[in-house]
């Protein structure tokens, strides 16, 4: 397998994305990217161990054999260099029907996180290449629950006739009236930025009503890799608190490799429910119904 | 002049800035970075013209005359080149009496943009040397103003007594009960960040009360370089209004460097009140008086 092969095939998912998010055909590029990047990394990298400052996690990277690039950190209890193409085509369709929690906890970050070592480790494409690639992985995964497929703009509504704005936004999943309306920020990591995703949702609320949208962030870690050696999660738990609190409640946050700093946030107020995004197959349809 | 020493005061001042921001200690090392850049650049550099996507503006950047390194864009009718070490001296300490407001913007403007360039130009220091350098130099000026130095965090109220949270935030003046309270984030640029700047803004009317403070934002330019050869403005006006309107009003932005896609917006609804950063020098009272 050649590495613009793997290019190639992102620049094609991108394409299908934006036509049809829930599509068949996204589905099938999804399950071949996870493969092919799978193959590739197993075929030109080794795993080399870092020392983990986070308790109860152990972590690695990928090294070229031949070559100084190295990947991001990858966990090494989510990380399963074995699964099969089978596999990554069932989980690139959100078919996880009989799929354990943790087995399925494993095959979604395997999947997303088999394209994001491979970039690391071609440098192919911008910084942006993995971020994008993930939107589309969660949003195509949505699209299918959701069956729909999502907006990435909503008009902001203005007493003044003169004014035309609208805003751009992370996904829109405007279920129809008598369902929730979902409002899914997705990304790889979240740092600083996570404010944008709550205050994206004050701003649904405002417009247009208190619990309208509900508000999915879907990430995929906060691992940090220092000095090639170790590696750390940076967590926000009391800004996030404050987020919650004083900007608009996020209904749910998912994160891939949950980070253990945001854990004990589900049970003291605000309440912030984070899970892993496995849960998320399990309770879609509770999030559809508005219903608090 | 050697490249080393402007390095070693940027590190003085950043502990100066760190000990008492409001100090003659930093009026003096702000004057001496000032006039320090400006001659190193003079000396190494030659401007060359850049083509300007902004009706109205010229711009150009400084080029190393051995070396291939280019400054950020410099707007040529604000950036002055002849401003004398005195004058710096004057802005450095605040001391504007007298001055015209047109004059002002280039004075406050190449005061800002000498190190900026010269930081380009060198490569010395990370990403965040020209921004926090900003910082100091906007926080400084606002704290004479203000005649007390800002704090950089707020305590979060909690109706839970186990809870001890605090959040990191920009300057925050607390001028005392009778008096204004400023929140005042300054920022080289802004582009998608600035939702931190409303939402954090949100977050203290959410907290301490809708009005208690005042929301000042100090931005140096939009600019952005295209391929070496020509200069856009990024602005994004329809999200500044919906941030005016969903998150919480700024009582003020400030530029150095004023972006003309923004002038419009202070003329309708919600009118966001944007203009040249020689401004506040006139205003600074009005702001620390409650009275709407």
């Amino acid at each position: 397998m050649s590495v613009p092969s793997l290019t190639e095939r992102y620049e094609r998912l991108k394409k299908l994305a934006k036509n049809d998010l829930k599509s068949d055909a996204v589905t099938a590029e999804l399950s071949a990217i996870f493969a092919q990047s799978l193959a590739w990394v197993m075929d030109v990298a080794a795993r080399q161990d870092l020392a983990s400052n986070v308790p109860g996690k152990a972590y690695f990277m990928y090294k070229l054999k031949t070559g100084a690039k190295t990947s991001r950190p990858v966990n090494a209890s989510l990380f399963d260099p074995n699964v099969s193409p089978a596999e990554f085509g069932k989980i690139a369709g959100g078919d996880v029907n009989g799929i354990a929690a943790m087995r399925l906890d494993q095959l979604l970050y395997t999947s997303a996180m088999a394209f994001c070592i491979a970039t690391d480790l071609t440098g192919a494409g911008n910084q942006k290449t993995p971020g994008t690639f993930f939107e589309f992985f969660a949003g195509h995964l949505a699209a299918i629950k959701f069956n729909m497929n999502p907006a990435k703009r909503v008009k902001v509504p203005n007493a003044d006739a003169d004014v035309d704005n609208s805003l751009p936004t992370d996904f829109i999943f405007d279920l129809g009236s008598g369902k929730s309306r979902i409002h899914m920020p997705v990304k790889t990591s979240t740092r600083e930025r996570v404010v944008q995703a709550w205050a994206h949702q004050r701003v649904l609320e405002g417009m247009l009503g208190a619990g309208r949208y509900r508000g999915i962030l879907v990430a995929l870690t906060e691992t940090n890799k220092q000095k090639e050696v170790s590696v750390a999660e940076v967590c926000l738990p009391g800004q996030w608190a404050a987020y919650q609190m004083y900007l608009a409640p996020l209904y749910r946050v998912y994160y891939l490799d949950l980070p253990k700093a945001y854990e004990p946030l589900r049970d003291k107020y605000p309440f912030i429910q984070i899970w892993p995004f496995s849960r998320f197959f399990t309770e879609y349809e509770k999030i559809a119904n508005p219903a608090p």
